[in-house]
């Protein structure tokens, strides 16, 4: 039993996301856990899930996991939040291993950190209309008051590297001019993209408001997962962590994304069929 | 031999795109032939197409062409630029029946019309990025030059429902700029969505450009393509032609965008799983 512990250990995490985006949580699980190997999986192909359905993203998470399970990781990070809000519960108990999605771990610290109460969440149609987080938030808080609001430009112009820009600027007021009078004190970044905007999301929110990066909270839920499951890698510190990327599409343009946002640079990002 | 050839004249034109936005063309078509009963197929699962790799687009375009063909089809339309810019030429050579992207009608109308052999395209980075349009119209116009960019916030700005938006303007401007000083007199809007921001584009290039809308060319293309193979429907005339829309997801949202657009009411949208 020992043994398989042992071995498990120095198996790699599992990340997968419908493409760039969920590198800011693989990002921070670099920082926070560093002597982790991981194997991130990018859903570039059908790229992106925040517009479709429930069904359709259960079914692209299982052939995802059934891939990274495959490809023998000891753990699942969700980092996407639309798969998260979508078919995290539905999955879980299919897996034999652990499993851990950005939504909760943002939701608990929002619900736990807000004073007034009144928290807002922005992501995609698919996580807003879902109301997840207001779920996940009122199973620690349940008097809290979420309020919701989809962004579907923020994804696009982020694609475009549109970060400080006049126009990004001015849908950013848009969008978040919905929380104006709201009295919010606690703001979540509920789409991974969302932190590449940090910048823009504060001048507009102001200093009172608490802007919360799930992907920095999910670093730390799966070094929990890990510990309590007794297979993080405390073994033999190796100087360097290894780290694969795979994704369904356009693997070169993928790899000078990462390149501009991973503290590292990857050579290579491997183009796979997921549907098969 | 004739006997047949009466079948086909009444079955349907199938259509497809990767999602809305060929609808813009599907209208053309209820317009142009009002006798043609037509079966359209928008890939919601998978949308935008623009951005994908050219391996990707074929394998799609495969499996769409392949449900249509088992929908007894008589000729099937690519009602999306970067499909008929990727997968046609490929997939040409494989099929029995007639099939028309497109690209080729509008290049040839642009090609023909243009004054000082000077034409712009915009589309997205997939379409733009392959040429195919220069190539088009070198094949009528050998010395015409063309100048393409690719506008990729055109299709989520669309989406978003902000036709005549100032940010929208604002984004047009930037994109466009790259045509000052161009001299071009002709502008091929070569993405089926575009034509919905026509009136934004048009404030911005002025009336000395002439916009090409390949929906408005393909459908008059379509009409002498059904002629040539004697298929038309030119029998008896019903009423009210038969319009069947299939999607790979979100079936509601398609259907109230398509009723947003379309002349007639859609009553339905049906989901497939076409990659099965």
């Amino acid at each position: 039993m020992k043994e398989s512990f042992e071995d498990k250990k120095y198996a790699p995490v599992g990340v997968f996301d419908s493409g760039v985006g969920g590198l800011t949580v693989a990002r921070e699980i670099m920082r926070q856990l560093p002597r982790e190997n991981i194997i991130y999986f990018g859903d570039t192909a059908r790229v992106p899930y925040g517009s479709k359905s429930k069904e359709t993203i259960i079914r692209y998470s299982r052939q995802i996991i059934h891939f990274l399970e495959s490809m023998g990781v000891k753990a699942i990070v969700v980092a996407c939040n639309t798969a998260s809000a979508f078919a995290l519960e539905e999955i879980r108990p299919e897996m034999k291993m652990p499993i851990i999605g950005v939504v909760k771990p943002g939701a608990k610290v929002a619900a736990e950190t807000t004073g007034n109460g009144r928290i807002g969440v922005i992501g995609t149609e698919g996580t807003v209309g879902s109301r997840i987080y207001t779920e996940m938030i009122h199973r620690h808080n349940p008097g809290a008051v979420v309020l919701g609001k989809a962004c579907p430009l923020f994804v696009p112009l982020v694609e475009e590297g549109w970060l400080k820009d006049s126009v990004t600027i001015e849908v950013a007021r848009r969008y978040l001019a919905f929380f104006q009078e709201s009295d919010i004190d606690t703001l979540i970044l509920g789409c991974t993209h969302y932190p590449l905007l940090r910048s823009v999301i504060r001048d507009i929110m102001g200093d009172t408001v608490n802007l919360v990066n799930p992907a920095y909270e999910t670093a730390q839920g799966l070094k929990r997962l890990l510990k309590e499951h007794q297979i993080a890698n405390d073994g033999k510190k190796e100087l360097f962590a290894e780290y694969q990327f795979y994704v369904s599409d356009a693997a070169e343009k993928f790899k000078n994304f990462a390149n501009s946002i991973l503290p590292c640079e990857i050579k290579e990002a491997q183009l796979i069929h997921i549907e098969e």
